[in-house]
């Protein structure tokens, strides 16, 4: 069995590889806003949406991990998208 | 330029990446707690919590990543890790 230590620095890369992917997520998402500027569609896709939503839940159901966290961190995450794509839009809240 | 579609085709793929990289995150939060049980350490650590909360806002304003959203995730995922230590601790909220 791993120490505690040992646990914590596999927990802090995981936490690095995290970030970077989420880095990487919101330079497509940028991509996602100025399109949607470029083509006047809106910040908000409820269509989209549900789909990421029912995604998120498959995908977390098939890799044991709890769906509702899951949902939680993309909820979290599709509101920085859209308050980001208002931002590009000039739209405010 | 990419269109809608492929820009989300990217974003589904980085989605599918961050479930199996939390899952793995949560088998070693697993872990942690077993090992928090045998040696009748408490679920919560507020030390260590500080620590990851400052790595994790230096790892996002390097790669570019809002540091609040992070945090917000940290913390997410922080309360689903300390209900299942408490679980596994047979603690009830």
């Amino acid at each position: 069995m791993k120490n505690l230590q040992e646990l914590r620095e596999g927990l802090d890369a995981i936490d690095t590889a995290l970030v970077a992917l989420l880095a990487e997520r919101f330079k497509l998402t940028q991509e996602v806003g100025l399109y949607k500027k470029a083509h006047q569609l809106p910040p908000v896709d409820k269509q989209r949406e549900a789909l990421q939503f029912e995604r998120i839940t498959k995908l977390a159901e098939d890799a044991g991990l709890n769906p509702e966290y899951a949902r939680n961190v993309l909820r979290l995450t599709i509101d920085e998208v859209v308050k980001n794509h208002k931002a590009i839009q000039g739209i405010k809240d």
